[in-house]
């Protein structure tokens, strides 16, 4: 795209619906904020904090993240913190419809719909490249970036190059994305500052952990209604999201077996009482599949040939190459028939039968089953998750001269300043050091009271 | 209604939905109930072992109970018994459009929307009281109840009680219907034999708890997609729905509070890690309220009023009095807002706001959350009570002569036969007594291993 | 025994230590006493209730269960009460000499020790059955039974029959001894009224769940210190004693497996995730092997042959018959070496070595390994089992004319009693009807609460 | 103490006991120590990795880690890879005598046993700084330190500086140790490369947490047989130890109450449904106080006052510093009772009566009740430990060169090695990486398999 061609921004593409639909899910996208706000406190006194004092003035936020509720809020308040910002979803199927149409109501331009295809979405990434000039002029490019899962970044750095050097930093979400940013500043290749996000506690040990404990079930049973008590489930990997994952459907009285590569993670699940064995061992067994690895290939078309009729196939890993559904989509003998469409609640849900008669249930075709069938993760986590991404945009906003190009992490202080921010709404009360006990320890009165290397 | 009212049998009402919406239904129901069927090997074994006797020949069995799913395949097993039914659901939200939809597309007399008015609930029931002849002569009555709650009981014995004499048996599918029975029979109007489905073990001990314990969650998050870790929730009663609904929240990291009339109860709870106090000390706290007590006007005005911003309150017992929505909605000052619709995903959902600004959020206008804002109890745990709906049925209508007028519950055999037949499905292996394990204990090889006051 | 021999009645008998040691183990118990008290609210309220009353003037109890320090507040309630009593432990092992000691020291009838021979078990009740003449006339029978597992109760009815006709009662106290008590008196052999306490709800749903929740890992702790989690543990049995077990291992990050004969047992077990296989197909997976089923010969010398090096392996039923320990003392290629005496901390513990190589490790000798290897339940899960036994033991006493020779249970009042005792010391709050609430569900504003066959 | 004083080195000094008790310990040590092996797969393998290698020959260590059993698999792991070994404990209570006394009997110089004063405290740890000559010599001073809690390694430097230079490093197993570590190299006072074992993950992810999962309530039980189920317990700090303390009374059924001075650790703790507060607020309510912070005067008189008759307060964090056991023991109208020495089974135990009748009871006088009252963690998790221990020793030993003084961690190869070697025993199979998954993931096939910074 020339910057001529970019002159042509559009104002918002959404959902394509009827007028009186558009108006009906801009209501309800409306009242569920308002419900979000109040869930998301550690958001909400940001807002309250920079009240009247935009300190992101100037700044031109390019955002690629699933367009939730959630999402809403902290574009809202990135936008009342004096920010422009133009956005996209980073997932085919996680955009919340009404949550969107609820933006692009007021004027937010927002590109995302449920069920994109391939093409459209790398479309809509693209629609957030380039703002509009607010005195008529030439657009101007993106100044930040705020990515999840980093194919915005890697847009970024593969067609606009020479962007980079006006980018201040980038913020980055999720543990597939800070992968691809390690690989990315090994190669030498990374072109701004960046925050990884996702390894703040206040986001790695709550969203990930917490928040897949949440909706890992929602989003099985939103798409199949399954009683869950009683199966044999089988959850591929066992760092924070399958941790939350597992938790999630021993909870609701599954027997889980857990698959690992790592022996550290392998001897913690059995410390929780988890088996943990091979895939190969256990497909013929289970009743529900979950990857949560990060790594391709993890569920093959060699596995799930094998498994039982009826066995529930889904994904909570970030992208759609854990599980080889194109195996099953390209395999002749396999006839594919789509339970549930992905504008049907629970969708979209797609059953394969094999000549034998017996079926797979394959949930969201792979991609992400919490946002793909449900409505991700709850406000609260999401708020501990976005507090940090807001605080991260404004710190390389602030002190752009603070951080070279590498790939960073907050300060303890700040991560533990997000927590704080929410513990007020569930009721916590903190005990306070009294100063002999903090010298005694060598740590301030106020924190920060772990070393960096501490794992929670 | 007289019997030549009655002439006017109608095939069917369901919601009111276009021709191409009723389609789309009607095929989305299936493929669900057919999904349903590999979830319910009690039900579907009996089909099998009966297959081609129509043991239930000659039965016209009134059914009242949610019509979901799981009830579809129920139905659908009493008419490959050789029953005629005619169908109303238990409760003004809890059908489900597309299951009643699907039978009705293929002519099953279903009587049931999501969403009916107080007033077409009634007229539903009524509808299912004649039977059109099948040679074109004067329709022909009931002889069978199937009931959830003892609304149909009632109305038959209220406004039809000259039809009881030909009834042979009702089956009544939860507690407070069966308490309603029981306090009938002491005032000497139970007017045929009944069959406490309620208390076979495979029933409360499974549908109560662990239904429950899958359902309760999935309805508020569908509801309100709130948070439940960390938050501070109230279950008031600890009978089986009480302790399947506090094992939920628990189990999803929320702080639970019980509140209980019953010592025995309430020392349960305890000895499970549950603070138990009562309502007037908690009210203020907690952030999410379930009543599960049978009981009317639990939750009350007073307790409303000083709760929470945003408390989220709901109700998953039978009926609807057990919180005090009328109080709500009579109220002068509080205005009360739909945030969803009964027929939006999780719907319905209420705001009330207090003068103060502060608000209240009601689940299902205070009924049966789990079925009113989401799908309610999954099709395996149905399918352990529906079998003994079945085996109940049978039992009344091929031995008409062993059952008195009282209310009976199922025999110890068939209690754990019901159960035997779930156990494949998910690869139990049961141990089978020696014959002299077996003498030594007194009891037969093969069951039943308890005696009767068991509790399990 | 004659009236002869009878006249010679001991004071008492206990272990048989140094003057010094019997002083040290007076104190100790005595300490240990008064720390129990404070937790068995049920037992001190009784002597609250009954101060200066004597309702048991008159009755001379003989008592047959664990002689450990919770016992001793039940004797000495039932001695503050009026009766007379003698006792003797009803398993070899279960004694603690601590509590024996404490009671002999002050002038109480005791006959136990911890490590009986089976000869001197029954010489122990023999002693039981005769009181001293207070103004030294011939000695008196007893005519109260107080009976845990049947053997006095087998006693008296085998050795004794005589004296059942002025015997104004029994209770039994453990699952084992009621069922005992039923096949004798379906063989018309019963001779004399019996209360089944074990059926008490505040007994067999608090006592043997909770009880062996605590007591279970106690035991194989004290006995072995292995480490729980990681490990593979089977359950045999899936009763409350099972249902507390498992729940006590997995708690700990056990895998647990469960066996089953029963189809609803062994579905709860699948319900709240277990594994449920059969024995065979487990037994050499496992590390740890727990019977608690009532059953005998559960755990054979076909399954302990082909166990894994040390799995361990112990009992929690009542009878010692479940693991087949013969088959191991008689096998002549398996040598025996006992790794702690029952005078050390945590024994008796016995390895026994096959010529393999490998090892089996036996706990109690295949006896209740809580009481065998540590101190069985806590104090306030026993207060709610003995205050149980008082109040049967009130009963009968007091109203010898209203209890036929049967087997009875405790009036659901005088359990929901037992429970309200044991409220205040946890903290609990019970909410109270209100008089509107009581008449609408047609229930006493007080209670009882539940029908007789309600489950909880 | 000088050269010439120390000419005269002990062969050991262990708990005085009778020469027939003395070899009854010995053998019961003996056969616990041959248990445990079996349950330390990763010391065992290290055995027969270098089996006949010697790799610790020249090694001189100085030991100062608690006495039990599992710590004599380390001893004897250290002295079969050629290493010459002194030994302390690190806490008055902590040594098992039967495992310091097995190790006697064949000639390893222990000195440690249960309840020394302070004074003896100290003099056994000056016994482990020289060592006997091999060949009549002059004593030579140790060359290695492992440590526990940082005492051996503050005498060393406060006292023997000059043996520093000689000594090629120390490793230290706790989170306080290494605190202090920090804290001296801060100060510029390290005088040796130190190795932090505390935080390889296989140690503080293990250890710390499971392994307090299974200690903290075994050694409450064994002090006090109390009922933790339906107990309201406050767990003060939410550190592994804390989160590990907290499930275990969790797991029993008692209602947690959490302190916490990190706001990161008590959202975890209320995400995990804890309430959290202060102490001021709890401390009337609760039944049993634990202590997890690694701070000092945590527990105070002020909150001891407030307290329960007959509250239950104990410590499992390193020092003894956390309650203000000294308050009680200053206070002139408070009467202190030693209910169990320590010498009696789960002592020492003491009660303390305040003038109003009121009691409260203190484990193991506020040192670690987990090895103070019961036998601490259990060998398994220790082997983890322990294997850490010997690994880091080994890495100093044979590349003295590669370490600087400093605080270092061992490698996360080393760390994931670790994990390795527990897995076969519990019957984890690990999946393994394709060489494409790998290349996609950008990590070597076999591991390491996580950045450093990563948490589990």
């Amino acid at each position: 795209m020339t910057a001529a061609a970019a002159t042509e921004v559009l104002p918002y593409k959404v959902a394509n619906v009827s007028e009186e639909q558009f108006e009906h899910l801009a209501a309800l996208g409306r009242r569920e904020i308002e419900l979000a706000e109040v869930e998301m406190p550690g958001l909400m006194s940001l807002r309250e904090k920079y009240a009247g004092q935009k300190p992101l003035a100037g700044a031109r936020i390019a955002g690629c993240l699933h367009m939730t509720i959630q999402t809403a809020v902290l574009i809202e308040t990135l936008i009342e913190l004096g920010a422009e910002i133009r956005w996209s979803s980073c997932n085919i199927f996680s955009t919340q419809n009404h949550a969107a149409i609820a933006l692009a109501k007021i004027g937010i331009p927002i590109f995302a719909w449920k069920g994109e295809t391939e093409e459209e979405f790398n479309w809509c990434i693209e629609q957030t490249i380039f703002f509009p000039s607010k005195d008529g002029g030439e657009p101007k490019p993106l100044n930040m970036i705020l990515d999840d899962g980093g194919d915005l970044t890697k847009l970024v750095h593969d067609a606009y190059p020479e962007l980079l050097e006006d980018i201040r930093g980038l913020t980055e979400e999720t543990t597939t994305g800070v992968h691809r940013l390690h690989q990315m500043h090994r190669a030498g290749k990374l072109g701004c500052p960046a925050i990884n996000v996702n390894d703040s506690v206040t986001k790695s040990k709550f969203d990930n952990l917490y928040g897949c404990r949440e909706s890992l079930a929602d989003g099985i049973k939103r798409a199949t209604d399954v009683m869950v008590a009683g199966k044999v489930c089988v959850v591929c990997g066992f760092g924070d999201v399958g941790k939350g994952s597992a938790d999630a459907l021993k909870g609701l009285g599954a027997r889980v077996i857990v698959t690992e590569i790592d022996p550290i993670c392998a001897l913690q699940a059995a410390m929780e009482g988890y088996e943990v064995t091979t895939l190969e061992d256990c497909c013929e067994e289970a009743d529900i599949f979950v990857t949560a690895t990060g790594c391709d290939d993890v569920i093959r078309g060699e596995h799930i040939d094998r498994m039982k009729h009826n066995a529930i196939i889904c994904n909570i890993g970030h992208f759609d190459s854990e599980i080889q559904v194109a195996y099953l989509n390209k395999h002749k003998e396999v006839t594919r028939e789509r339970l549930k469409k992905d504008s049907d609640e629970g969708g979209p849900v797609d059953r394969y039968t094999y000549p034998d008669g017996t079926s797979r249930i394959v949930l969201a075709e792979g991609r992400l089953v919490n946002l793909g069938c449900a409505t991700g993760h709850p406000s609260f986590v999401m708020s501990n998750s976005f507090t940090n991404q807001v605080v991260a945009q404004l710190a390389l906003w602030q002190n752009p001269d603070e951080w070279g190009v590498d790939v960073h992490v907050l300060p303890k202080e700040l991560d533990e300043e997000v927590a704080r921010l929410h513990l007020d709404k569930i009721g916590v009360k903190l005990t306070k050091l009294t100063p002999e006990q903090a010298e005694n320890l060598g740590i301030p009165q106020n924190g920060p009271f772990k070393p960096d290397y501490y794992r929670y």
